[in-house]
């Protein structure tokens, strides 16, 4: 029995991803992946086709770099739909300067709102010295401030290292 | 019954501050905040703002960039005291160019010989790319080497992620 | 009774290298010192000579910059050979333009067929913000990729964190 709502959070190239799939095939469940990336550039286009390549037919994949509640809010209790990533997903407001805390603030009631089991994947960005530019400081702090939240409300979150998993919160299934 | 010495490792804005203040106020010690950080520039202003309006009446603020053993020293046995952080003041003690070696043996002495249970706040800084340039390579590397030593020091240290402690040595009260 | 494969992942200057050498040490086998480090400049030179001073006389050194299958395929089922570090033998391999995924298949059957018990070090380098320029994030993702690898192939992975060891898989002997 999955968690309602579930937390992964990795470094960059830290098999986060891979691990939310596998945590989610697991299930019975029909399986959505929410994809909140957009490929603006080569590189970014070929991180989103390996993703894609990756999962099997089990998956649907429904776009959402921007408004999620819509896309979450037709999902029902049989399903269980993996968010990747919080990150992109912060990014995108970031580039659009929206209002954050209020996307933010609507993300969460979305997540708590959805019939659906979620598992939200997120980047740890913290951990490095300080970036010279102001810009990519702020985004920092935002994704901290958002990473905190996101485990808040999740039932287990797990810090994905190496492919592997640390507990932070709640028991693995 | 809180531990002598606790040790609060953590990413920018992964909310050890705020976890340690927590583990703080759930004791009946008088509480000391020991700030180490210098309000160089308006962004710097803002985050010291942050933190004070986060903070009860409950708290005694006391300014120590550089020494801290004084402060330390005038502390009784009914107090404990949040030290945040240790990478501002080790940062304080680059720019000064002072002889790092030498402040951190004697910012150890004195956490040795403080009478009141103390809680020390500090950034893991050395999990991105190598820096490019030498002088936060430096950084990187004096951080580590503090952080390797306040941790063998302390009786409980504690790596804080996404808000949720990880526990790296001793157990949690 | 030491694991076959032990991989141990850290920060700069987290104590991970320090950490494996007493790992090896608290064993009776014969300690072998695998080094991919190489010196380019005074910097490196310097750390090479910090590590190297540290290890006592149980340790012999062998030099191992790019093919590490010889040096490990001559050690016998009485030995341990603590190879320092994943992350300079990839930056070796990626300025000198190799084939990164036939390099790495080469590494992970090399340490199968290893008849001594094999420690790898290595570094987590994906927990700051996106470096600016291409070759840091190819860098970073073949890291991340590696470490994958390496910790699948491992019987215990460690992070070590301030000193302090938090165990991935396996269990600490």
């Amino acid at each position: 029995m999955l968690p309602s709502g579930t937390f992964v959070l990795g470094g960059a190239a830290s098999g986060k991803s891979a691990w939310a799939e596998s945590f989610c095939e697991s299930s019975d469940l029909t399986l959505n992946y929410l994809a909140t990336g957009q490929a603006r550039d080569a590189e970014m286009d070929q991180r989103i086709k390996i993703h894609k390549d990756r999962r099997n037919d089990r998956w649907q994949t429904i776009e959402a770099p921007f408004d999620l509640a819509p896309a979450l809010a037709a999902l029902d209790g049989d399903s269980i739909v993996l968010i990747d990533c919080a990150t992109m997903w912060l990014s995108n407001h970031m580039l659009a300067e929206t209002d954050l805390a209020a996307a933010q603030d609507d993300l969460l009631l979305a997540l708590q709102s959805c019939a659906a089991k979620w598992v939200m994947v997120s980047n740890e960005v913290g951990h490095g010295v300080v970036p010279d530019n102001a810009l990519a400081r702020q985004f920092r702090d935002a994704q901290g401030r958002l990473n905190i939240a996101l485990a808040a409300h999740a039932d287990l979150a797990v810090l994905v290292t190496a492919g592997l998993p640390l507990t932070l919160k709640g028991t693995l299934p």
